[in-house]
């Protein structure tokens, strides 16, 4: 019989290497490959051990560099010479991830693998900026979906039932997408002065945000040059952009309690 | 002018103190004051440095042992005696988790606060029994309610939204609203044989789960007695469930590369 090494399918969060779990970190620093997407911050590459053999196969917008059925098989390649393998992925391997792609490759091939959580870009841009993705009274929960377009072929989701102004509806990779998203969403009755919050590089030191409406949400995001990648938060609680900040030099603050100010983009 | 200490509003994950991010555990481990649920894991208490102040304020189900507005103000208070003041919860403070109120009062309180985004349930649960929340084919997004309900209140949700068998749905602290929330989704439409996994204790020890399908969900989580917190995945994806297993016994592996068993109940 054949040995075989282990596969951890990583969430590296949304860029900020304090994000990361401490199980994820911890793999990542015994990792004897890493195989990786573009997506994932320079930040958390430079904790990985200087001897690890790095495979890129990043993900660029409209741009794959390695297809997924690649990915895959790498994997399977890598784990047939090292014990630890990391498939290092941005966000959550669960969610927009196709980490479960790979996991039925993987044991197809009968290699043993497990799956560490992210925090979702989702999440930590909610955090980041101080924005509640559910608050009493004006979202009962919260949605998340993909604007990501397949050659540009319009996105084909289920309108109506997006179209529901009392859930937090997420939008990632939105950039491509939010002008026929906000169309659609005002076409099936969604309040067009609903409040959207766009977010670029979200957590990372890139980090930029601009606060809009529905109606304006595109071409807002358009004309503050927001890069990819970009996530929307459409709903009542981007109204708290901005509101939730306590000034720090109204607040005498010691030791290591210092209040950080993110750089904001003018809306 | 009054000195005051800072407050982190930190997420504790779903359970696992190995899910922690490293900057909640950063925090956690210098905290002088913790303020915590009753949903947060024995593990991660330990945690928490001996020296440190305990306050629980601990929710249990149907069970509120200090109501919202005495816990705001308790962070108020703690505030001015202590430095680090940690405001600790299940999952995400910003899911289901009523972070923003208590930003809320420590803004107006001249507070400052940092919020410290956690792994939510949903993404415990999917990553620990290997079932995606989105899966190319089976699920195009992923939405998360909480069916949790006040004084025995019926749930007053958009179930004709609710009712898309293309979203995954996450139904979180579900058991005592699992019976209504199935016979509204099969009302509005939803096919009563898509599957539905049942996960207690998600990602602790005590980690339970079954799976059933939206006409049996209900009858089947009662059958096999599952305890709060038990998190609900409604969707094609949870026919995952068992499917991308690799049995240790059939891959030799070596060193650090051991596949984890969990226990499962039988469905």
């Amino acid at each position: 019989m054949q040995k075989t090494g282990k596969v951890y399918l990583i969430g590296a969060g949304p860029g900020d290497p304090d994000l990361l779990t401490v199980k994820a970190l911890r793999y990542l620093q015994s990792a004897q490959v890493v195989i990786y997407d573009r997506l994932v911050s320079d930040e958390i590459m430079a904790l990985i051990p200087p001897e690890a053999v790095l495979v890129p196969v990043g993900k660029a917008p409209k741009h794959h560099m390695v297809p997924q059925e690649g990915i895959n098989e790498l994997l399977v390649e890598h784990a047939q010479k090292a014990e630890i393998i990391v498939r290092l992925k941005g966000g959550d391997p669960f969610i927009f991830g196709r980490g479960s792609e790979e996991a039925q490759r993987l044991v197809e091939a009968g290699i043993p693998f497990e799956v560490i959580p992210g925090i979702t870009a989702a999440q930590g841009c909610a955090t980041s900026l101080h924005v509640p993705l559910t608050h009493r009274g004006l979202a009962t929960g919260v949605r998340y979906v993909t604007g990501h377009c397949r050659n540009d072929v319009p996105l084909d989701l289920n309108w109506q039932s997006l179209a529901d102004e009392d859930t937090t509806l997420v939008v990632y990779m939105g950039l491509a997408a939010i002008e026929q998203i906000s169309r659609e969403l005002i076409a099936h009755g969604m309040n067009p002065e609903i409040p959207v919050l766009a977010i670029s590089k979200g957590t990372t030191k890139d980090e930029r945000h601009v606060l809009a409406d529905l109606r304006t949400a595109y071409q807002v995001a358009k004309q503050e040059e927001l890069k990819a990648p970009t996530l929307f938060i459409i709903g009542e609680v981007a109204s708290f952009t901005g509101q939730l900040q306590v000034d720090e030099h109204l607040s005498a603050v010691s030791g290591d309690a210092v209040v950080q100010v993110k750089e904001a983009a003018h809306g």
